[in-house]
């Protein structure tokens, strides 16, 4: 039985002991060895059914956090390391240099393997199929092209699908926020959001500001339209750094910024809503363009969806892009962006580049929205990406070795590790494709290729052994390039 | 019944009686009120069934060629103003100086109205849908969704699915090129296929030679990433001048030639495929790579598939871009690029501005082509959007004031039509488009806003009463406007 089974079934009451739990762990309250809460104790403290407790703990057995006592009953599991729990990796300093950025083949593999079957999929960051609501969206498609077969056939030019833009509009309401379908611009995935926006609010040679790390697509865009990239030194909890920000405002002509403020990929960061309303109105009083990513928004841990930067847009200089790559179907390539004052000459972009969307898949995805479906299947998926990354966060911090730093993100689904001073993750990552597991390497997520020890993890896909043999072997890898290193000193030692 | 109905029963035999009799009429072998050759004659001399010729006798009714009369037979119709039959728009000359291209606003409104079925349309070059094989392309789709589900959901990165670049592949073995399924990369239509390339080969500020008219995506990408494009002198017959494009290669710095060779748009030229060698062994020399965009290429009106220029690509040096938007579905998106050298930086551009493709159209389309059915499509939709070009370009001559000249394109589905001198275009498309008959103005074909008394006319659509009364409308709107003129020509006289 997999994690994400339990996850599939019972929904927040179910997450809601399993924090609980994990809660009492990671502060320590409850210590390797402690007996964890009663069933029926629990049951009466949260007010939920036992059946409801007994199932959050048989899965939070398979996360490795309780083991099970025969005729005893639950026991905090001794071995995740206790001193290691609480280290997240370090905030970096950046220095304020604008860089060009230069990829070369550093991921062409990645991405060619990312659909491997053979390949532990580690790297790209991809939702497991299983996770994804297979049926109810093929059902939709198969609603859609029946009712209006020829529409699907047809050209469906920019800004898209009026029925989709209005689902996707419905769905900032939620968030104080009134949008105009009209307003909503169709794209292929975030990514093509993200390329039109830059290409809208920059010219080549401009200077960008971006979080560090950073996600390597934006690099990327950075690096082919031949702008300049400057690291914003970031928090893994709060995300990018405001005083840095407003330091570099002030020095430099920064022509926009680009964030992930909700579960920054690959810190997995989150901007406080207020320190969201300073940013932008930081930006607005520079005269700014914010690039905003909120394509890990849906996917929150805790029981709030947390804010956009556009909530306190009062100039219309926010740019939000966003998918459902991440939650319902990565392959339907349905994405968007509220353009606001940039929406003309955005759409102009689009036009020239791309022009028409996939018809189809637009009607099929407006169907599925308008089901209602969608918020059902989030609350299940919330809760199997929370509890696959959870316990591989637990799993790395038993098997890699001590000095390794692990995100703790509240939302998405990756993990960044700082591996101790002096390995190269690059190496780790050449070692792990080459027996069939793939891993993202931190320098791709920085201008400057620094985060040479670091790795990014994805956790899209539920636990099985396939993931824990591969984690195991990981922590073998860095063991075995750790006894390298230190015969390679010990050798130039003697040669000394 | 409309004339694609007939075209779509009958195939090449059909075509043959109807290529045959057009002939004649034409060449001015039969004139006006001439009885044509009897069904048993013409039977005998093609070689074809008698209910043969009496379909097409029929469709040749429908298209105003032929009158019957009772009891007599077929005779030649009367109305078609034999003068102007084989007058075809000038070759136009072209100053050689590289322009900025500017667009702003003009034709955001003829994209907004393309898919308003309250309007005529006759601008955008739109196919029917009617024409497009829902049926067949539908159940691909189902049968690819219902046999891989889970694939249908998922990432498909570039260069994208490997079953639809084999089937793309393989039809090029016809044109005796043997391209290498992973030297395809899919792209969002030929819009995408044509971004990618000029992206790829050239940089802000670069020199692009292009045809004299253009497609105006073309001129709209150059205005977009800052290049100058020069306009080369063309044929509408066979397309760019040679000898005007080898003076341009001699006295400037071109980066890249940009052609529709076959069934230019919008003047239908086609290139001969000696010129096409020619074209390739002269750009080779100047070491200029050539972006062909061959979306047109299946539509040929003739036996005879043209070439392409890639058959005679000795050095990597073209990119083939093309789709099958125009002849299987448009709102699919499926479209393609041979880069051959440029193979690994495009690839890059790419995967930075819209990576992954939509999955389940993919599958659809590789699983459509598979089947087989492309190719009888192909000839029933040849044949029918030949007949409805014939049919438009006999009303429009029919209907429109003496003077005016139309391509006689060979295959493709759009016309282009030269005003008298004086006559402005965009006065006429905006009075249209008050009374919902849409067309293209001449000057979004030109980077220098020339070509203010042309219109190009889209064929897209099976002729029907709803086109023949907008042909007729445009023509009486063009006389309106001409007694305004000479009204205002007399009052400024008179004033003088």
């Amino acid at each position: 039985m997999t994690v994400s089974m339990h996850a599939a079934s019972d929904g927040f009451l179910y997450d809601q002991v399993t924090r609980h739990v994990l809660d009492l762990v990671e502060k320590g309250t409850l210590k390797p060895g402690d007996r964890a809460p009663s069933l029926r104790g629990l049951s009466k403290q949260l007010k939920v059914s036992i059946s409801t407790v007994n199932q959050a703990y048989s899965a939070l057995q398979d996360l490795g956090v309780l083991r099970v006592r025969p005729q005893s009953g639950y026991y905090v599991d001794g071995q995740v390391p206790q001193s290691q729990q609480a280290q997240l990796p370090r905030k970096t300093t950046n220095s304020r240099k604008p860089r060009k950025v230069r990829f070369g083949e550093l991921f062409e593999e990645i991405f060619t393997v990312a659909n491997d079957p053979d390949v532990v999929p580690l790297g790209a960051a991809v939702p497991a199929t299983e996770l994804m609501p297979v049926k109810g969206l093929l059902r939709a498609t198969q609603r859609a092209a029946s009712r209006h077969p020829e529409k699907a056939l047809e050209y469906c030019f920019p800004p898209g699908n009026r029925d989709l833009r209005h689902e996707i509009a419905r769905r900032y309401v939620d968030l104080g926020l009134s949008v105009d379908p009209d307003d909503i611009i169709v794209t292929s995935g975030c990514s093509e959001a993200l390329a039109l926006s830059l290409e809208t609010v920059t010219k080549r040679g401009d200077i960008v500001a971006v979080e560090s790390p950073t996600y390597f697509s934006v690099l990327r865009l950075i690096e082919r339209m031949g702008l300049l990239a400057v690291e914003i030194d970031s928090d893994p909890q709060t995300g990018i750094c405001l005083d840095a920000l407003e330091n570099v405002l002030e020095t430099m002509d920064i022509k926009a910024v680009v964030g992930v403020l909700n579960f920054s990929n690959p810190i997995g960061s989150m901007m406080p809503d207020a320190a969201k309303q300073r940013l932008v109105e930081m930006l607005s009083q520079a005269d700014v363009p914010l690039i905003e990513d909120d394509i890990y928004g849906d996917i929150h841990f805790g029981d709030q969806r947390p804010g956009i930067a556009k909530c306190y847009d009062k100039r219309g200089l926010v740019l939000t892009c966003s998918s459902f790559s991440k939650s319902i179907a990565p392959g339907y390539r349905i994405g968007w962006v509220i353009a606001d004052r940039y929406r003309k000459d955005l759409m102009e972009w689009k036009q020239a580049t791309s022009s028409a969307m996939c018809s189809l898949t637009q009607m099929a995805m407006a169907d599925y929205l308008r089901s209602g479906e969608y918020d059902r299947h989030l609350v299940r998926l919330r809760s199997a990406y929370r509890l696959q990354v959870e316990k591989m966060r637990f799993m790395l911090l038993k098997h890699f070795p001590p000095g390794a730093r692990i995100t703790s993100p509240q939302g998405g689904f990756v993990l960044w590790v700082e591996l101790p001073r002096g390995v190269d993750a690059l190496e780790l990552v050449n070692r792990a494709l080459r027996e069939n597991i793939s891993l993202m390497p931190g320098m791709m997520f920085s201008a400057t290729r620094k985060y040479r020890n670091y790795v990014r993890v994805n956790c899209g896909t539920p636990w099985d052994a396939r993931i824990e043999n591969a984690v195991v072997r990981l922590g073998e890898l860095l063991r075995e390039m750790d006894g390298e290193n230190a015969e390679s000193s010990s050798a130039a030692l003697a040669d000394g």
